[in-house]
């Protein structure tokens, strides 16, 4: 078991570690406000009446603008889906056994899950990340890379879950992974049994919204079960009241394929890639890469509110509402993947529409009272 | 300008021509309800906690319920897109010129119509219908079937907007597009300038709302010009009080385009095919048909909610919640093609995910506490 790493150390090392490499493109200076007039302009000008496609137009003007066209093309979408285990699902937080971690890592493989239907429907190639699950896979496969800073976290409720070396390197994973890749969009998605715990700890910390407001039933716990766990992230939550800063919480709570999405998040944004997030799990990510560098929200599509009840205290924290809202709870990034053409459709509709004078439709107004 | 029907008439002709001809198969008999527990059966064994997917697996439920199949496929998706004039435009009550309507018949032709663009982005066969546009188009061409029951509806301010005789025309020709298309889904899709009116005239029928309630801006209407179609529309109203069966108030209000989509959506459901239904004015063409025959309701996948105002109403009439919620206010079956993946989605997960056995995962609770 890792040994405890106060939270003091924790800030003083990695927090300005990270910082120093963190150069993020802003997409809200004054090039691309003339840029955002640009796309909008652009859009009116389609034979539709103006803003008649609601948030499809919005979306359309945020990927001109992370992609600094007005002709967005997404390219090469990948799907990356981080997998780790919690020591705290020992606690019985979850409704699942942890073995299941390293079993839906093989059902992705195995192309069997939700994601992997999902994936292959949109032509989105799919990564599996061993960021840190409790089991060797035996190094790279198809589709697998082993990025493991650790073999799980420890056991929240006995100290940090991660050292901060730990947390740092799986931050600099998820960095490394993202330079790796092609395409200017990235998916994010995860599996770890217990995450929603993770999750719920960072988004009170981050958001300062009380634990029992953010948790929910996860894989599915109810009654007393889902009191334990509410009983269980309380006392983890108060045991690190002092890790404040965002790395800090991150070291705390875990989990090791949340700093790997921040990681993600942090080298995509900087590349200037679509980052089309997922539910509750990838989104506490966000949380904690908007902390660190508030330029992130730009690049991030939200493609759903999660039924998991913490998620929309996160969405509103950002100030962000997703595009889809069907009651979704299964994380991996299946409402990233079911989200995606939407995505398409706004980057088709800003390309391929005809213009007013194109077309030789009349404008509003010409003939009416 | 056609002659005057008066609706008893109107009532007395079609409504048992019509009626006749229905023999809707439910999908909400004993055999369906045995079937739509295999399919939560199926849905509950896939690798995910029960339920996790939400709103997708009532969908997936529902597309096995309409095929008829614990692996329904969706084959040949035909987008229908059925255009008319409404002489009601003549009262001012559309922000737009009517050429607008078979100036956007040759936009969809010639591919550059936001419906093109999605149809073309998910392999959506698009025809488009001639269902009485106030123009020549010299008969059918590549994507075009000319059905016109009428060169436009009368001017509902001063008389019904169809003779029964048109209206039970445009419904026969919905009827035979049908039998003429190949697949089994068909998604809904309308042009015609000011037919937010005659929608919101039935939908105020129809529901029992007062007709303010169910008034929006249509194409973009703001401050006086948004009074003024709201004066007009309560004119209306009041003029066909007595228009009070379906069909009645269908030839009242119009139009042309809304009564062959009540065709479409009558053969649909008889053949079991898969109904995506749009916006508002698609939506008010349910309303018809489902008060002619319940059972169409099942077959209806409704796709989005619309800006539009009236809309609401007429779904929470229906008792459905839509797929979408983004603001479209386009009409044309933009939204209905916005949501199509999802409903692909729903049936490649019911077909590819792997189970708990077959792919080795463990299921909830054999570990938790």
């Amino acid at each position: 078991m890792p040994a405890y790493a106060p939270a003091r150390d924790n800030r003083a090392v990695t927090e300005s570690d990270i910082l120093s490499l963190l150069r993020l493109p802003a997409i809200a200076d004054a090039e691309d406000s003339a840029q955002a007039l640009r796309l909008q302009q652009l859009l009116d000008d389609k034979t539709k009446p103006p803003g008649s496609l609601g948030r499809i137009e919005q979306l359309a003007q945020q990927l001109g603008l992370i992609l600094a066209s007005e002709a967005p093309v997404l390219q090469a979408p990948q799907m990356l889906v981080c997998a780790a285990d919690h020591g705290l699902a020992a606690q019985g937080v979850s409704a699942f056994p942890q073995e299941v971690t390293r079993q839906m890592v093989e059902n992705f493989l195995a192309g069997g899950a939700a994601v992997s239907v999902l994936a292959r429907q949109h032509g989105i190639a799919l990564t599996v990340v061993d960021c840190g699950v409790a089991h060797d896979f035996g190094g790279d496969r198809p589709g697998l890379r082993v990025r493991k800073a650790a073999p799980g976290t420890a056991d929240a409720s006995l100290g940090p879950a991660m050292r901060a070396a730990e947390c740092a390197q799986a931050i600099a994973h998820g960095m490394d992974l993202v330079r790796e890749l092609p395409g200017n969009a990235l998916l994010l998605g995860e599996m770890g049994i217990a995450n929603t715990s993770a999750a719920t700890l960072l988004t009170a910390r981050l958001t300062g919204h009380e634990v029992a407001a953010c948790t929910g039933s996860g894989t599915g716990l109810v009654g007393p079960a889902l009191a334990h766990k509410l009983r269980v992230l309380q006392s983890v939550y108060l045991r690190h009241a002092d890790a404040r800063t965002p790395l800090a919480a991150l070291a705390a709570f875990g989990g090791l394929e949340i700093a790997t999405l921040v990681g993600v998040l942090l080298q995509g944004a900087r590349e200037r890639r679509v980052l089309v997030v997922d539910g509750f799990i990838t989104t506490a990510a966000v949380l904690v890469a908007q902390a660190l560098a508030p330029a992130v929200r730009g690049y991030c599509v939200f493609s759903h509110l999660s039924g998991e009840r913490g998620h929309a205290i996160a969405l509103a924290h950002l100030g962000v509402r997703p595009l889809l809202d069907l009651g979704l709870r299964l994380g991996e990034g299946s409402g990233a993947a079911l989200a995606w053409p939407l995505l398409q459709s706004a980057s088709l509709l800003l390309r391929e529409m005809a213009s007013f004078a194109g077309a030789g439709v009349s404008k509003r107004g010409e003939l009416a009272v």
